[in-house]
């Protein structure tokens, strides 16, 4: 009997916010996986904390250090590809040995995560479960108090790594966007937004849905802002509405 | 004491995919409110059925019948003003008389939702409380079993009621795509996703995450195709993955 492996989205943060599902699995887990930087707790472990049974099994993947490889590099993509390999071995293996393994995923699992990369290499070996989940976005707009989309509006999600061409094209087409991966990207992202006149309508959410949750106009930052790598840019699209 | 509105996100369509906090909330209501169409038991309703207690008050608020009146036409938007405006005043009634009331929201309140319409007249005169939930959209890329954005990869989401070459425009220029009211304009997409070279890569996705969801390639099905209200399209990103 061949078990199986769930990738569960644990949505922005808040467990209040978790799936029932997702709440049901992670309570039950026997066996927990989850990413990490070496020598750090793991934020998916953390948001999960308070619901993992204390008897389960936790199997910490801790992403390889490259901050010396530049993205570039082929040797960057080849020393994620021998870590993403060696994670999937040890999942395939309890899978195969008839265990259930939850491995925790922060959002939603399909939408930017890292658990992706595990997903393309087990769903050939071994039964995968994927959990939806709460985006990180739709907390940040939640959090805005204000909608994100009306009538015929179009949105765009866009990745603050981005070059600052491409982001001006995109950021003038939408009506309404969602930049992430704001960290160090910050002061490209307010030029980006100033080119594409839509910088007096940006809004900065920090830690969506978590604790220390912080929302402000972006205009009321300064340009060389160290913003944190969990922080969202939003701006409101102005559709129709009756 | 003033009691409390909550734009209570149902998320896609299975209550196990509702949150901890909605669930919760819904399982507690006094007061439940929801949109349908006149003579209809309403989707958010149906959906929410078995959560409901017994003797929760319910408030449907059962849109005008627009059918004859074109949406460019001043009178559309003067007969749902009017419709938002009556709902609203029972509601904020409910709540200065220290009621707290549950307004079902489909998916994600602030993700093109009629909520919004409310929200936008409540917010000044009661507190209220948006819960977000899982999108449509997300249960739709995960009933596809692949992840819908890799890397750096740009999502744009469209409303299929867009002229023809607006969404040609976005379909070329993003990288992974979600189009949502499909319904009569299905085989306007269709053409748009040829022309923007993308129909190859797209799939139809019906009543995600519900008992009779569906998943097919769009280029399996008939051009004239009469696709249900509850339909999307999902083409994904193939941004850079290790």
């Amino acid at each position: 009997m061949t078990g199986m492996i769930h990738g569960l989205g644990l949505g922005p943060g808040d467990p209040d916010l978790m799936s029932v599902r997702a709440h049901r699995l992670l309570t039950n887990a026997r066996h927990v996986a989850f990413f990490r930087k070496a020598g750090r707790a793991g934020r998916a472990r953390s948001l999960a904390a308070d619901l993992i049974p204390a008897d389960a099994v936790e199997f910490p993947m801790e992403y390889p250090v490259t901050t010396e490889i530049p993205l570039s590099d082929p040797r960057y993509n080849a020393v994620l590809s021998e870590f993403y390999a060696e994670c999937t071995a040890h999942l395939v293996a309890l899978a195969r040995s008839g265990e259930e393994v939850i491995v925790l995923c922060e959002g939603d699992p399909f939408f930017y995560g890292s658990f992706m990369h595990l997903y393309e290499r087990l769903k050939p070996d071994v039964p995968v479960n994927v959990v939806p989940a709460i985006t990180g976005m739709s907390a940040a707009w939640t959090a805005t108090g204000a909608p994100i989309t009306w009538g015929d509006d179009v949105l765009s999600v866009l990745m603050g790594t981005l070059p600052q061409d491409d982001l001006v094209r995109h950021m003038k087409s939408a009506d309404a966007l969602v930049v992430m991966k704001v960290g160090r990207n910050f002061s490209k992202i307010v030029n980006a937004l100033q080119s594409a006149n839509k910088v007096d309508r940006a809004w900065v959410v920090e830690y969506a849905a978590m604790p220390d949750q912080t929302v402000r106009p972006l205009n009321e930052m300064p340009p060389d802002y160290d913003a944190p790598y969990f922080s969202i840019v939003i701006v409101h699209g102005q559709g129709r509405r009756p």
